[in-house]
């Protein structure tokens, strides 16, 4: 048996019941070790393998082969498991496998969802994710994404907008949306949401600070109709009020 | 003092700790009444106010009169209340008030995640949302959008996909789409997700049974890589397993 586990951006308070009730109901926990020490309550007493980043398939496979043994285990996403999170990889896995696996995949809120509610409410109307991470996605594929997105109008969330090997992507996706994007675009910046050193900005499209973003942080880049109230980003929905 | 609260798609397990005890915490639950249906165990107590389809203004009203008062109050969105629900509404009406009313938004798992969540894996790559309701959104803006994000190749979630009044708009988009979406992509239907009624189906693009959607279903239809494994939509993240 597997459970493939949203933990929510990172607070025990964003995290749902059917969450915690996995967590605790899992002999072994399996999960990158930033995120096993967000949930270090819940460990206690169980056996826990934690790995590095990009080690996602190492992590899986060992998850995979400690259910055959019987043990319930969990797999631990931050967000939600089934965006850019572990589930895709365990269901594929579980699917090679010639002996019958339970998996139970068990939603979470994820980081655009847990950063718009810090921010106000700037994903009230049509909006996408998009990952700035080309590792395992060719750049023109994300640039085509980036340029169709800014067209349509949609609001949009970056996952994954800024690393260390990738400073450059996010300025880069800013100049391939600008196209579409009016300067004074509102732009929502919320770094480690739920977590204890949160921060929020919000700025407009054209005064966008990319130094202040890495790989922890939620961007969100607000529509035609997004405004910018004292210190919140707010996307109408459409009601005449 | 406002809580914006979304209580997920309907079950108490998707609930977040944040979410039920806001709604403990309140005196007063603001709600549509198919919502306030779902959370009775939290209602115990309390004063409710609850009303129908598209009276959403007069609600938002009533919550920030009753919070003027002094009263703590929960309104309530099914989902996350970020996500086409309450949070902008209350905000908008709010940021017109002279008083300082205090906005909480708590949020939750909205319906693609809890639907995706039942169906597999068909968000792990980007996405969209977008609602095919024109009550407040012009029709063209609805078109361009779905043959936008078609092309971009998003993993596209329908939200409001189909109503007794608007039963041809899902047609229409799917046939805006099939521009670009090939007819063998998965497609993954959930309705009353998490709900006692729950349903599930997978089928693909060309074989969509439009009779099957109401407007309590999510329809999710697949990016390029999306495929059907058994009865589950699973769309890749890229790693090679």
């Amino acid at each position: 048996m597997i459970y493939v586990i949203g933990i929510g951006p990172g607070s025990k308070e964003m995290m749902t019941l059917e969450a915690i009730n996995a967590m605790e109901d899992a002999d072994v926990i399996v999960g990158y070790k930033t995120y096993i020490n967000l949930i270090t309550e819940f460990i206690e007493g169980k056996e826990v393998v934690q790995n590095g980043m990009r080690q996602e398939i190492d992590r899986c496979k060992n998850a995979v082969e400690i259910a055959k043994t019987g043990k319930k285990v969990a797999v631990i996403s931050s967000g939600d498991a089934g965006i850019y999170g572990m589930a895709g990889l365990i269901l594929e896995l579980v699917s090679k496998e010639k002996e019958d696996i339970k998996v139970k995949i068990v939603p979470g809120v994820t980081a655009s969802i847990g950063a718009a509610a810090i921010l106000g409410a700037p994903i009230m109307h049509d909006f996408c994710h998009i990952s700035l991470s080309d590792l395992l996605t060719p750049w023109e594929v994300i640039e085509k994404r980036l340029r169709l997105a800014a067209e349509a109008d949609f609001v949009v969330c970056l996952y994954n907008p800024r690393s260390k090997g990738r400073s450059e992507h996010l300025a880069k996706a800013f100049k391939i949306m600008g196209e579409f994007k009016d300067g004074s675009t509102p732009v929502g910046i919320v770094k480690d949401v739920g977590r204890e050193k949160q921060e929020k900005f919000v700025c407009t499209f054209d005064s966008m600070d990319f130094e202040r973003v890495d790989m922890t942080t939620m961007v969100i880049i607000g529509n035609k109709s997004t405004f910018i109230h004292e210190d919140q980003m707010i996307t109408p929905r459409g009601y005449t009020v």
